[in-house]
């Protein structure tokens, strides 16, 4: 936990929302900019699978954060004028309880005994830290990618808790193609003999198949046009044809080995299959019992749906369903459709196209 | 080897287009159709990576082949019109020699001691095969996926051998996010500790690895269109969240599972290891020093283009660079663009779209 994170804990029982419960969870967050005396000023910001807390810089932790560029004074979530709160996902690693926490009912690590975890759990855990600052109504909430799911579910269940959401790169629901690449990235990681059910060694956790689903990620993430321009079919170095055994040839097998080797042992395995999972089963549907119940139970003044057309994780035609969905009940909801050629993580990389968007949504 | 396959083995040294050679290697080959007098009505098939020579059924073996519903009489390659000859790929497992055949120079399987396997040594092996059966000049070369470099390489390294070339859903040449997918495939069968550097033992082979490989694959060869119809978001049976600990759950789940369970065990691991690796090798602008000098090689009377356009292995935009680039060396070039919605695989299981698109070209 970085200096500049921020801790509590909610004691008593927290009922998970496909059964069972966490015993007095603890939450991680971290905030920039002040919160002002009515309290109305708070952007809450949902991250995608895999990042912490720390979102930005600050005063107490100057190290860049995921989302560097969009948060602090000057920048689009603005700190001069919002107090911007990024919470680490229930069920992550990062210092919020998750498969890798202890269970203080049993003092063993939850491992695989951790309930299902929903997104509709992470909201839920998101509103305890944001009602713990004191705050009735945020805003906006602001969800990329998995984030975007967990904003909805925020919004789905506490109507009126936030006068705006921006969604980016995100969507209603998961389709088949992005389960099947999330089950298959899951089974990676299950198949690797170190997972041993997920009774791993901590010390020695399943690497190879963490490295393996990592590259799959990297593979969905960016686009095949950025990496044609980017690598195009160019050589790492010379190859000596006759003592070549299935080593890396080309520059993109070297550009995924690098990805892959910055992020495996970072992310705890079994909070990662928690989290995957947790994507896959969210269903806006599933409030109401339609896409247009769901939709109508939200009470939002304002909303943006930003997407990127090389995007197929979340793919372009979703942004327009969830924009049209959005509108049916919010007339202001704005679609921003964007032609970045980098695919899913644009919203990480591409700043220059997301940037003035954010900015003409929150004025700043 | 089914009671149709014919066997050839070419006695003396076959030099690898990369160095080293096979000692008297074997190809195995099935025929349809009868070779006129002229010895000029022959098609050439070559198939994608994982295929045996088995096409289409015949008198002598009456189980369906691969491509069955497109060789035989009445059918696109019309069997009352053509001689059509399918040769199981240099470097596979059904019978011709591959990293799974016994080295005759020493006695032990080849595994990774195989030479570095590329599509012109494929191509070339093909060749020995046509000339063994007294033929001087194919009336065509038709190549599917893998197969339609298979077939370039067969055009550029002998021109005039053919009159004609039909490319389904291929390429000049792999572009990054194809490399990628198939590198990891690979990674995924080296990663299971029973591969054990390619010296698995036959009775117990890297299937955990192999089923990964091939998961990935089907998400590649599909389309996401195509499964948001068929599977959407569908679960395949009632779950028990208490015990569910990471199993199927969603429809499209249970057909990668499905699809995998048929697959693995039936192809060779180190054999599918090299004919990946060859297609991402292939290069047509190797031949010449650029694309433009590889078509000019090329002597074709009439040319074909097919593809798909929601393939996202061989893309629509590398589609019209191949018939582009055949255009200007072979004024008789159409290219083709079907809207099937099921990519890649669309040339196996959407015949609907394919039959007439080739009986055109031929006349049939």
């Amino acid at each position: 936990m970085s200096s500049a994170a921020k801790s509590v804990t909610f004691e008593g029982r927290f009922a998970m929302h496909r059964g069972g419960h966490l015993e007095s969870p603890t939450l991680v967050y971290e905030t920039w900019g002040k919160l002002n005396e009515a309290r109305d000023n708070a952007i809450l910001v949902f991250s995608g699978l895999s990042p912490s807390a720390h979102a930005a810089s600050s005063e107490e932790d100057q190290s860049a954060g995921w989302w560097e560029d969009m948060i602090g004074s000057g920048l689009p979530l603005d700190t001069d004028r919002f107090y911007v709160i990024a919470v680490n996902s229930l069920g992550s690693c990062f210092g919020s309880t998750g498969p890798a926490s202890v269970n203080v009912e049993t003092g063993d690590l939850y491992r695989l005994s951790f309930p299902v975890l929903t997104l509709e759990d992470v909201a839920e855990a998101a509103y305890l830290v944001v009602r713990h600052l004191g705050i009735e109504q945020l805003e906006s909430v602001v969800g990329c990618s998995m984030g975007g799911m967990s904003g909805l579910a925020y919004c789905v269940r506490h109507p009126g808790s936030t006068r705006s959401f921006v969604s980016i790169s995100s969507a209603t629901r998961a389709l088949p193609f992005s389960i099947a690449v999330r089950s298959l990235q899951r089974e990676m990681i299950r198949s690797d003999p170190k997972w041993r059910d997920g009774n791993y060694d901590r010390s020695d956790p399943p690497l190879v198949g963490q490295r393996l689903a990592r590259k799959l990620g990297m593979i969905t993430y960016r686009s095949a046009a950025e990496w044609e321009q980017r690598f195009g079919r160019e050589r790492v170095t010379f190859q000596d044809d006759s003592g070549y055994k299935f080593k890396i040839d080309f520059s993109v097998e070297s550009y995924l080995e690098n990805q892959a080797n910055k992020f495996s042992g970072a992310f705890d395995a079994n909070c990662y299959l928690y989290l995957s999972r947790a994507s896959d089963l969210f269903d806006l549907a599933e409030h109401g019992g339609s896409l247009q119940a769901g939709f109508k139970r939200l009470e939002l003044e304002r909303a943006l749906v930003i997407g990127v057309e090389t995007d197929i994780l979340f793919p372009i035609h979703q942004q327009r369903e969830l924009a049209e969905g959005l509108l049916a009940t919010c007339a202001d909801t704005k679609l921003v459709e964007l032609d970045s050629i980098k695919g899913h993580d644009s919203f990480l990389v591409d700043m220059d196209a997301f940037r003035p968007v954010i900015c003409d949504f929150f004025g700043t």
